[in-house]
């Protein structure tokens, strides 16, 4: 990233200077910035992200679609061939979405010409709010979707998309949320007292495999010295923290018979809300747990 | 199986057709049922068996060695040479032992030749009550143990096999318990109510794999119209049990989002009493639940 | 109680005999058995129930008035005068309702003038359903209700009645549901097992004071040997349930602090089906617990 | 309180000057603070007051008793007639030790002829740290200790007295940890979410009756604004939180029956550690509900 400018700057450009300063935030659309120049000064970056998709929303059909057909394809030919802007690049890069086998390329291609064919413009998703298997149901559900409902679907991701890239350049007060939070806590119900040193594993799961995100151990408090996943947004999926309770209870000296009941406690868990908070603890004992959202 | 005896009419027969009876329960060691002929009539089947034990336990090192000797190795050349009883083929069968791949083989191979220079016998095992992990974790585990302990162990696995044999041979009261139980209940505290109609799947799983013991659906009272696993001995190791539980509270109408918090929910817990009953209940609304194990 | 009829007898009677050996189940009606008789046989006493309850609800509304005010008032100036069946002086004697303090038997004289006045006949309800609070609450629930909705209701009060008059008269087959049962389990999740000999009591809870039901001893399954209530309706109402875990726990040797977290756990509740089964368990370790209504 | 001193001005204090400033910490016994002040400067204040009480720890057995002989009575004809020190009023007030019941001066009255004739010194304990019925049962419970234990136990709860007394009067760093907290969070498992608006009350719990310590309403992070007790020790006792869980279920719309099972939810514990945290949440649904000591 290169140094990021002020919302002050930015009141203070000109037009033209203001357009450009901002123009892969909404890629091929130097037409966005411009109508929210006009709307200065902005209070809030907040304030500013929504005068630009404001533009963006009144605009006529024919603006928004070429503004829509500007997007590179997911994991398509386009992306393979390098024609993207260098965001696009980067998100994309993220999932590995550069970086397909041929199966799963020959599914996007599919995906991307009967998505292309319905609705006349390229599927439009935030990749950085999704993993990789999300992205995938998330392409075959919209892709069932009645074309005005997907239109507005694909204007929420472009506000998703230009939200977090608006908060990457611009440094200034009001910045709409764009990060989430997952958190754990382990607490030893024998003792009535946080479980110290227990082994977390974060694991990403998808349909065919499972991906190490993080691995951690708990501190005095029973929680984790920073959380599971912080300072971006959590990517919609399906997870699997895993507990090395058995070890936990064995070093404190609790009795347990081979193999214990509890070795390793898996709590699997979908996220749903990219800027949420998800605090998911563990209650244990070696003969039972629970768990529930917590916050 | 044959038709089984009854425990009178052992108690009936002359003592060679006692022993020839129950010639294969105690492998190519007649005189072990010579022994117990004499102490006639039993009241029970675990009275029977718990004297021909005693007949074991307190004969000659030099024929309690012969006898250790007389039995098969465990996956290795002599299994695939086709050179063991019939109840021994049917045994190591039952956990595929005698389908080991080459790598595993070669593994049975080196711990069988490690363990007979070591002890002076084969590794013997009542792998009617083992997953095939939970055999290669004791077989290393009991490898290291001083010799004396290991031949007690051994003692003790030959009690665990000669009882599940005599149980299937013969008839009659006081049968030792050689059956465990798994069992779950799903509630749905949302509601107050079982939670019918919920799916679940039993797993054995393994160090690199897992596989389907069997798969049903939760009945009016949020129980299983049969155990999970009845009518045998638990097999000690490391089993998953998964419930649909989102597909469940969707169709009873709970609003969730996509993808749900709980969507499948997966219990992992380790069975070390083959004999014992392992209830497993969950207790669960979409955002939360509870396991233990139970009576 | 008299030796029971059977419903075969009762099939065979002359339908004049018929009607006398009902004749206290429907007070001062003998015209509701006599419609029934007309229907004879029944299969089931559940069907000789709904046979009677469907004369009552298809009378003329003049008889059916004359019906409702036949029955005595509750706690009040004729209970007290003795002018009641010996029927309805034992089910309002089993709550005490016959000796009332000064201060209830006003209450009592208040609410029946205040809803004879309304409605035009006694308040009915089927007093062994519900504990004295809760006969208290409805009373001035229903004295709200629009008429039509009071007079239906009580109805369905006469029909939990004559249900519970009938099923004590007479033996036979299809006896309607007229029990429920409140049971309890305690369990050790520091030990995963059943937790023995924990000392256990119920009362039941009224606005001003609560009075102790009946007192136990979990035994080895964790369970009491008898339901806490069984053999009768539950009466509607609310309950706690005591629990000396502090004790338990010290006895089997884990260690706690002076005063312990935990030393009697109470659990409150309602409840609200007479005839249903309410299971409540407790999952206890010396630092948390947990409940629910299971099955 | 009158304004208080600074460790700085302390430390620069002629010695006559600090032991005078220091006279009502340690109650008719002017060495103590003598024997400290050749030991100036403290860098913190529990440096102070460590070496304050290792001056009564080393002193002579006839300086130590004649030091523990200066306390007055509890509840009894001393504080009666007015003969303790401002501190010791303040602090016997503060449970309403000075105005008992006759019932409850008699037995406070035995209680100390009993414990004087077998000490040869009054009970002595930190009366704010402990509620009354505690202090009842330490009363009776030291009442048996070994004269050596219980002489040790006496110069213990000195500590907390002066310590608690020197941290009112001295400002600066290091000041040892007095206070406690006890801190609740209602979660509603049927949503996924912080249960807010949940009437909250704590009861301090005795043997015969139970007093309201504090009421509140959680606020939208499912917490209490302030904690329900904080800024001073917690009294060691048994407590009990009642949380109006059904009206909160029926405001937002989780249908019930009357009664509700769930309508107040009590939860009793102990309180052991003065100065600790405790944090007794509240995990519930309609239909069950789960606390833990937490962190």
């Amino acid at each position: 990233m290169t140094s990021r400018l002020t919302l002050d700057e930015l009141n203070g450009l000109s037009g033209e200077a203001f357009a450009a300063a901002l123009s892969d935030v909404f890629e091929h659309a130097p037409w966005v910035a411009e109508a929210a120049a006009g709307q200065r000064p902005f209070a809030t970056i907040a304030a500013l992200h929504e005068a630009m998709m404001q533009a963006v929303r009144s605009a006529p059909r024919e603006a928004q679609l070429a503004f829509l057909r500007g997007h590179p394809e997911l994991g398509g030919k386009v992306a393979r061939a390098g024609a993207m802007t260098a965001e696009s690049v980067a998100e994309q890069g993220s999932l590995g979405l550069d970086r397909l086998s041929d199966a799963e390329f020959e599914r996007f291609e599919a995906l991307n010409g009967a998505y292309a064919a319905r609705f006349g413009f390229p599927f439009i998703i935030c990749v950085r709010r999704q993993t990789r298997d999300a992205i995938l149901n998330e392409f075959e559900r919209r892709s069932q979707l009645p074309p005005e409902a997907e239109f507005a679907t694909a204007l929420q991701e472009i506000g998703h998309i230009t939200r977090l890239r608006l908060v990457a350049k611009v440094d200034g007060p009001g910045a709409p949320k764009t990060d989430g939070r997952l958190s754990t806590h382990v607490l030893d119900t024998v003792s009535g007292k946080p479980a110290a040193g227990v082994q977390v594993r974060l694991y990403e799961v998808g349909a065919s495999a499972r991906a190490l995100v993080t691995e951690t151990v708990t501190n005095q408090d029973g929680r984790t010295d920073r959380p599971l996943i912080g300072g971006q947004p959590l990517r919609c999926g399906t997870y699997e923290l895993e507990f090395a309770i058995g070890d936990y209870f064995r070093r404190i000296g609790v009795a347990a018979p081979a193999p214990a009941f509890l070795e390793i406690v898996p709590l699997r868990f979908g996220i749903a809300e990219p800027e949420g908070h998800y605090h998911v603890p563990l209650l244990a004992t070696p003969w039972s747990y629970a768990t529930y959202r917590g916050s």
